[in-house]
């Protein structure tokens, strides 16, 4: 975080720097989200885009364009195809998963059903497709087309690795890679190819997006067994109980070895939990620094991101770029 | 169909006559669906695949390439991506409607589950406009997506439109262009996009699909009533139970009046239904003749459907295609 600025998030300093690209996204995804004949269409999808979301990954597309010196139109329609697909994705997850509530709203697959989310879902994906054609590049479609088989991918991954106690650090990568990190680097790659930068600093976007996602997820699953839940609005242990192995997990079952095996095969594989596991899980994690390993593992990722950004052109984007993958670990401290 | 070969069905005419080109179809289905990390990605689609599927889609867009003169190797990618669409639609419809069986099997969400099926079908969808990317042609991408688009938006409008006496037939048109005839259309139409036939040709094939696939739409909805359980292998009455409001029971209402408006409201929108409703339907069938207005309809649509081929290049391709649109409608005889 810059040090004129102490109070003000980096997230909130984009907000600012690309007001009115924003603008301009939020404008094309209300006309977009339309449908001429199914009414239910826009009311589900407006019930998640009102709810707000931070548009990140919007934001991420405008600045790669931005700081590239782009000054044309299209950055706007790939930043509202990268929301629709994260929109699209949301809405199965929230199937897939039996959510109760997203973004402080109950869920849409609670307030209508599971068929209008899987149905919208499409609806959404399909209409991303159409933005993308309209920016004219099949190069930047590729890239998306690619994003969107490695989040399903990973989310296939993640249900089969569920309660899987022989899931590796290499498997859980790529699950992050599907859920978050796939998603945040196309954004920033593309936006860096609609600005025709070169090459070497389109894979510098890529590997920041992809860093900063991978990152960030690390950091979130950290902060499920280590948050605050004033903060975080999050129940400490919710991965524990739903027997998903994420990376502290996953590096706490290592370390233990055989003395801590049985304790894994019951609450893990077998799913029967009882009062005072999650605290033995706590102090377990204690005693291995489990947590602290992949803190490191996260700090590691947000430095790589930050790294990647001296190969792209430097200004005051780049800077908060740079903040916000210090940001994203700083919730760590 | 043509008299000397009265027993061939035009759809197993297709099949021999683009055995090659299907069989390329069918091997780079196989590669496509497999995933390095999720097993259960093919696995699903396996199951799908596997199963057979009459292949009526791919071979439209083979077809309609090959009788415009096309001898590169792009018709197979969009014949495969037709089949992706189509099967990663009919993943999410069995976990929409519920499904306990698609061709002949157990449904996908009821072998796995419904996660499974929303996932894999994502999967699927973005696979597909990966292979879409491949053939390197904008025109052909904005046709799919916008397939996509209105496949999605039909689903929708059939679940708000389902229950309500007030569906008219231009929704049903709608939902019909939505559920079957999109991808029609576009299967005919991109393969003559790929071939470069002039866009009058292109136009007469997207007319084709797009009426085949109406006509095809309403005889199985006509089916549904006046057709013969041992060969169709679906049970009389099935739209009327489910409260479908499908082109013979629109028509059915219409033509009843007020006299029988009672009757509609309790079994259709209230959902109310005892014995001898059915056989109360049937006798209104008969009294008012709305199945046949529904064949005439549907022949009309057949007849549309072979007019726009007059527009294209003759040969045998176009010989098949014809008959094809006259053997939809036969099943009414």
């Amino acid at each position: 975080m810059s040090l004129d600025t102490p109070s003000v998030k980096p997230h909130d300093r984009l907000k600012g720097a690309l007001a009115n690209d924003l603008d301009a996204v939020g404008e094309l995804i209300r006309t977009r989200m339309a449908s001429e004949h199914a009414p239910r269409i826009p009311e589900v999808t407006a019930h998640l885009v009102d709810a707000g979301g931070k548009r990140v990954r919007p934001m991420l597309t405008l600045a790669a364009a931005r700081l590239c010196g782009y000054d044309g139109p299209y950055h706007v329609h790939l930043a509202a195809t990268v929301e629709f697909i994260h929109t699209a994705t949301l809405l199965h997850d929230d199937v897939v998963d039996g959510s109760e509530q997203r973004r402080g709203r109950p869920a849409a697959n609670l307030l209508w059903d599971n068929k209008s989310s899987v149905l919208v879902g499409d609806y959404l994906f399909a209409r991303s497709f159409q933005l993308m054609t309209e920016a004219g590049r099949l190069d930047v479609l590729k890239v998306l087309s690619n994003a969107s088989a490695v989040i399903a991918e990973g989310e296939v991954l993640q249900l089969t690795a569920a309660q899987n106690l022989a899931t590796t650090e290499d498997i859980y990568l790529q699950v992050v890679r599907g859920k978050t990190a796939a998603l945040f680097s196309a954004a920033t790659q593309v936006g860096g190819m609609i600005a025709d930068a070169p090459v070497e600093v389109v894979q510098a976007l890529y590997t920041y997006g992809d860093a900063l996602g991978i990152s960030f997820q690390i950091a979130d699953d950290i902060l499920d067994f280590a948050g605050d839940t004033a903060k975080t609005g999050k129940n400490v242990g919710d991965d524990f109980r739903e027997r998903k192995l994420t990376l502290p997990l996953i590096k706490l079952i290592a370390s233990g070895g055989d003395a801590d095996r049985d304790f894994w095969v019951r609450t893990i594989e077998k799913g029967k939990q009882q009062d005072g596991d999650l605290d033995h899980v706590l102090t377990l994690f204690e005693k291995h620094g489990a947590l602290d390993a992949a803190r490191e593992d996260a700090l590691a990722w947000s430095v790589k991101a930050k790294t990647a950004l001296d190969a792209v052109p430097q200004g005051d984007l780049t800077d908060m770029l740079r903040d916000l993958a210090d940001y994203v670990v700083s919730r760590l401290n």
